[in-house]
């Protein structure tokens, strides 16, 4: 199976109910979510760039790979891009991995050396203010519990106030470890969401990406038994193998991925199916979806030339 | 590490946030949820009954108990009594996990022959008329993007409208599986929720308890390759070992706990830290929380005579 196909296939079962039975094969109808996604049309999807896309591969030479967000956090992101170019994360570990939380990764010893050059964090990155740029925000229509608005703008969940726009903590966002205020964290510790969003740390941290592709490599490790769910001493802490940008690798083994358009007629068909399922198993249809029930849908693309 | 000390330092480590230096220690106050947890007087807690304690063991010895609802599904509570009593599920598997979405067990044959003695099922379990009963409810006062209203009714979060009330799909939620309507579904094969909560699945299919204790087991099993998550004839299906109502067990293997009182203070106070937290870490308290990111808090007690 392809790449390509295996992130169609993937986009089916995401939008997919629970089945005692055997499952149907997801035969392609315009009446659900992975029907629409399967149908869009290539206008409906945009090439995420290679200097965009961070490969990290851990033990078992298994491949996450993360699209990270400068449009919204530019000045961790800026950091994990020279990090990553530094080669920085080769040879540290996964740290922490805390049921319905996160899984954490980085300097176990937080004593590695950073590379020269990284720029000064700031809580600024936590949210972006609406003052500072015309955002084409696609809403979504529906009540959330964290903020005034929720909606999407060039490809990301967005939750919103009068003032400022934000990435929310959905299920595979990235952030940025830090200790306490008003230090805002390097970049070199990183932290993915493996359960019900935790978005009571939305606008407390540096949300800076999300995982599109190996999710389940991160999320089906076992959980660490110290406090926080930090691995102790005697449990084994998986090696990250190495972390590049897309861009640095040769052009064979570059993994290619589009976003659909947030502002494309197929996107918001996919929204207004989510929020109301018409396929056969459901009977009474939600009428809203939640900011993290709506992931904007990722497909990879041959690699290579 | 006692059971109880276990379940109270897992209350603290739901309730903490990211930290990428070392975690302080969860010392109480009473400014964060997991404080209110560990102070919380005897009066605000309430026993669970040893018939509504589902005892699961899968392999490796792994201990899953799962708290029945028999209060919002009767019929499916009734007949899953019935099955465990009967042991049916002795020597079944888990037979898929899709990420963000649900751990699968029961028959994977489909054609182990149920014992005699359950009862039709129905949609009527899928929520409960507020006609019917009047249910004391601890409102949840912040939106919902899937229900007028929320809260919380004798020790569990419900949605609701005008004319009923339902448990939703939050993380470590059990539901039962089913083919397409009107067929409801027996109660021999269930699913727990392991990712963003699948709020769509509300009403559309039975919620019969909820993941109390060793959810970790399930959350962290590889994810199947097949469709839906289903693993195949190649993978490897976890054993179910053993399902048994607490109230079968012996005396000293009998596990016993204690969820909280949602009607005591002591909830109201961790529900308003839950929307606010005050912790250090907190620069902007979200000021909202959303129903399935306030679990009930429960706590393990010790067992035998």
């Amino acid at each position: 199976m392809t790449l390509r196909h295996r992130a169609m296939l993937l986009a089916a079962l995401i939008a997919t109910p629970v089945f005692a039975a055997d499952p149907p094969a997801a035969t392609p109808s315009a009446a659900t979510p992975s029907a629409v996604v399967a149908q869009a049309p290539a206008a409906a999807w945009r090439a995420i760039p290679a200097e965009e896309l961070l490969v990290m591969t851990i033990e078992g030479g298994k491949r996450v790979v993360i699209q990270l967000a400068p449009a919204f956090a530019p000045r961790h992101v800026g950091n994990i891009q020279a990090l990553a170019r530094a080669q920085w994360w080769d040879g540290t570990s996964i740290n922490r991995v805390q049921d319905n939380y996160v899984v954490q990764w980085g300097d176990v010893t937080e004593k590695k050396p950073l590379p020269p050059g990284l720029s000064p964090t700031s809580p600024a990155d936590y949210a972006v203010p609406l003052a500072n740029r015309r955002l084409a925000v696609t809403p979504l229509p529906h009540a959330d519990a964290y903020a005034p608005a929720t909606g999407f703008v060039a490809g990301w969940p967005v939750a919103m106030d009068g003032a400022a726009a934000w990435l929310p903590h959905c299920y595979g966002f990235v952030g940025v470890g830090r200790s306490m205020s008003p230090d805002a964290g390097t970049g070199a510790e990183l932290y993915a969401v493996i359960g019900h969003a935790p978005r009571q740390l939305d606008r407390n941290i540096a949300v800076v990406g999300r995982v599109i592709d190996g999710m389940a490599h991160l999320s089906s490790l076992p959980r660490g038994t110290g406090e926080l769910g930090f691995y102790t001493a005697q449990e084994h802490k998986a090696p990250v193998l190495s972390v590049r940008l897309a861009s640095a690798l040769p052009e064979a083994e570059r993994p290619r991925f589009e976003m659909m358009d947030t502002a494309s007629p197929s996107f918001a068909a996919y929204l207004r199916l989510r929020a109301n399922r018409r396929d056969d198993f459901y009977d009474r249809p939600a009428g809203g979806v939640d900011l993290c029930n709506a992931p904007v849908p990722v497909r990879a693309t041959p690699s290579g030339p």
